[in-house]
């Protein structure tokens, strides 16, 4: 019953998307009140302490939270709102779970590097997931600038599959102790795209920067190479990212599954919350 | 007799100079052939091998060449370039020569940052010279963008003084057995700015990054707080650096003078050339 979702994309929209990779909505997926509600619990997830938080190389600042649409109700009916739920099976067509979320926290002065990559060769390595059929929605809970590390992307790289490219040997510098899951989690990546190819993709499409004001919604493909600078502006560039995906794409049997604050290995199809906007005391 | 000398800037350049601290002109200074000029001797500056290369942390990529006015003939030419003595003396007010020169390589995947800093408080520390009064002029030798660690600016910052600090204890990681004048020249600044005073700054006036195409003119105050990313894009970003002084503010004396490919100790007024545009075969 399609026509019970929002639709809040136009067709022009979900091309771009196809075309792109990617999709940047500024102002109105998101409401100001559902912002505040989400600004709110910054404080409480950067207190967070446990194996769900990776630290920088500097071993001090904190990179990022995982699970959180497990843990902070605010981020838990973020996941089910309508706007997001409707865009996700516009572009997917079908049921959607939430593999994956977090909040990277690219902090003022330190917060660091994420290589270029892609994501899908983790979820599909790590999880067993089938197909690149996952889009991650980045809500900006800062503003992002040229200054502050804002993610950047090569568009249409999404229609090149798995890039060429090789793994890193052992774990990642600063991480030697850390369980095997970090090692797809740091500044150094696992797997390396090869710089030719980098290059070659660059030369022909560009480069694009998303920026953005808090509350923007950013919508990209599992396969659309991607990375960000250090910050060594005096302003934080925090972001939300939940990873959607569809229910009939689920992971398969990998001989050690991920954490369930990294990997849902259960997937229930999400139903659109109802009514009004839901607010947190 | 100031009237011997060009005077490319008009009064509102020299007075936003003044309140900035900086002054980007992108394509009136050089003419393309003297841009090529310059571009054809790169190939040459990075074969350089000697204690006037800086390598980045990585020990491999070439960070920075100095003295390169003293080796090569085409930018020692463009240090007598009629427009670029004409500007500088239209700043500084009197007879200038060149203190230090540089090309910073910024390379693809590799260059790594410069933390944020003033360059005076080196100039004064090292070679003794006793006021601020000396210019950067940057000239572009790629196009920079905000993809591949331009150079980023508080305006206005110049006005401050020497901002309030502390030193780095010991030689920054991966040099330390270089030389002690390489203290000052890598991606671990020696003085750290306070970061409560970055943001103040900041706050206030904001953050300006220099992005234009290569043979660019950028002047910048020797106590203007900037910095620079990592240049993780595939595009190189190389800019050489001329600094220029007054002659009466040339260095006076210190314990350990620095070589002088760092630091000329032996200032002569510079006369602009005449003539024709210089060609190199």
């Amino acid at each position: 019953m399609p026509d019970d979702f929002a639709q809040p994309l136009s067709a022009a929209d979900v091309s771009e998307y196809e075309r792109n990779g990617l999709l940047l909505r500024e102002k109105d997926i998101l409401t100001e009140g559902e912002i505040q509600n989400l600004l709110a619990v910054i404080p409480e997830v950067l207190d967070t302490r446990g194996p769900e938080v990776v630290l920088e190389r500097d071993g001090e600042t904190v990179r990022s939270v995982y699970g959180v649409h497990r843990t902070f109700p605010a981020v838990r009916d973020l996941v089910v709102h309508p706007k997001l739920i409707g865009a996700v099976r516009q572009i997917l067509g079908g049921d959607i779970y939430v593999h994956q979320s977090k909040i990277n926290i690219k902090a003022a002065f330190s917060g660091d590097q994420w290589e270029w990559h892609q994501d899908y060769i983790n979820w599909l390595r790590a999880d067993g997931i089938p197909r690149p059929s996952l889009i991650n929605v980045a809500i900006f809970l800062d503003e992002a600038t040229e200054f502050n590390g804002p993610l950047m992307f090569i568009p249409g790289s999404q229609r090149m599959g798995l890039l060429p490219g090789a793994d890193r040997a052992g774990m990642p510098a600063s991480y030697e102790d850390a369980p095997s899951w970090v090692d797809t989690l740091t500044a150094d990546e696992k797997f390396k795209v090869d710089r030719d190819t980098i290059r070659t993709l660059a030369e022909k499409d560009g480069l694009f920067s998303a920026k953005g004001g808090a509350g923007s919604a950013l919508f990209f493909h599992s396969n659309i190479l991607h990375a960000s600078l250090p910050n060594i502006s005096p302003f934080d560039r925090k972001v939300l990212i939940l990873v959607y995906n569809l229910v009939d794409n689920a992971p398969g049997d990998v001989d050690t599954p991920r954490p369930d604050f990294l990997a849902e290995r259960s997937p229930v199809a999400l139903v659109p919350r109802n009514g009004e906007e839901v607010t947190h005391e």
